[in-house]
């Protein structure tokens, strides 16, 4: 089901609908105007005029009223959001995860207001069931991202690492909202994937099973992958930290 | 001042105090209630019990009950918090962020029930005050890691690094305690300074003004500091990724 495919304002007032169209259409409403506001600025009436229909109806579908809507509202965003980490297990590591982030920050770019809402927590419409829901996107997108490095059972630490980086991802996303989406998406999304294999290595360096998983992984990339783009760029620092390093054997 | 020097157990009941004292007594005895309880296994006759006092006079100094002690307790113990990233401007920096860090995990140690509650969110007790102490800790934090970097006021590449490594840090100790404080404290700390390492370096390779602050940090730094320790134990994965480098000029 994709809300969006039907834009609620174009539907004529009590055009007959199924019980499910009916629903979906107000639940696409709901999730458009979430979208884009903050909780508090939308109300039960807001939603009945962007479907085009009576209040007492949408109390008749949502008898919760805004605080059902909402969360249906957020139940649905949740749903996209784990959607974006969903990749084919095939090519370079370093490019799936580029995937997933593309997806993932199109839609905080898109569903701005949703985003902020679901993750910054406090807002009059929080409960711990929508803390529930964000918690379950987190887990789900480590999941996967632990499928791609083929670790489905990770240590402690490996799943330590991930949800580290997740945080990461989520912190850096609302900072990104508050600075006017600056810098660009693409330039985000390198920074985040550097992140990643930056974490992956020093992990590696304490952790033996992050290691084998990082060589596995980091193997089967090419120089033209996210990783060797990343290789080349800081190679040229190594002579920075030279001085930390034990001299070469001659 | 320091609620714990005043040990609340130990007070007879109904001593002579002064407003300020027997304040300062029923604010430790919160302090360490809160500290170690979830906020909803907590109630004023508790912290009137642990004060040796009448749940009538707690409420005479904390007129809002139970939900004023818990605001008051947390603001305390954002105020502890804030003060383990105070660190004297001398000595290295890997080596000065490792001295923070050990503070915090001690923090997080010995206040486990309160770090949860002031970050975790979503309790019974928690409000938008509570989540504003929190960002207020952030800040603090951030601001006293970019003082030590030398760079008070900086670009939002190196401010969005910086917060999303304190993201991250936020993350790792809520999983270190769901984990039974598994790995040892200081293991976690080694981890968490290598992090900040590896970070500063992948922003180095695309944000001018990281690079030229890690390169400065970094050149102050000897092979005994925590850096030099990373760079010792990341050298020997270097033949791993040397598939992603164009070959080494002859």
């Amino acid at each position: 089901m994709n809300g969006r495919s039907t834009p609620a304002p174009a539907a004529p007032a009590y055009r007959r609908l199924s019980v499910e169209q009916r629903r979906t259409q107000l639940l696409a409403a709901a999730v458009d105007l979430f979208g884009h506001r903050r909780p508090e600025d939308v109300s039960v009436d807001d939603v009945a005029a962007a479907a085009g229909v009576s209040r007492p109806l949408v109390y008749r579908y949502f008898p919760g009223g805004k605080q059902q809507l909402y969360e249906a509202a957020m139940r649905n965003a949740a749903e996209e959001l784990r959607a974006c980490f969903v990749e084919p297990a095939e090519g370079e590591m370093t490019q799936r995860l580029s995937n997933a982030l593309d997806r993932y920050l199109a839609f905080v770019d898109e569903h701005d207001a949703a985003y902020s809402a679901l993750l910054r927590g406090g807002s009059v419409a929080e409960t711990s069931r929508t803390d529930a829901i964000v918690d379950g996107v987190r887990r789900s997108a480590a999941e996967q991202i632990l499928m791609h490095l083929g670790a489905p059972h990770p240590g402690p630490r490996l799943a330590m690492m991930v949800r580290s980086w997740i945080a990461s991802v989520e912190a850096v996303s609302l900072t990104w909202l508050d600075e006017g989406k600056r810098p660009p998406a693409q330039e985000l999304r390198r920074w985040l994937v550097d992140h990643f294999v930056a974490l992956l290595l020093v992990s590696s360096t304490t952790d033996q099973e992050t290691a084998e998983v990082a060589l596995a992984a980091l193997e089967r990339e090419s120089p033209g992958s996210p990783a060797g783009d990343l290789a080349r760029r800081v190679t040229p620092l190594a002579q920075g930290i030279a001085h930390l390093l034990p001299p070469a054997v001659s």
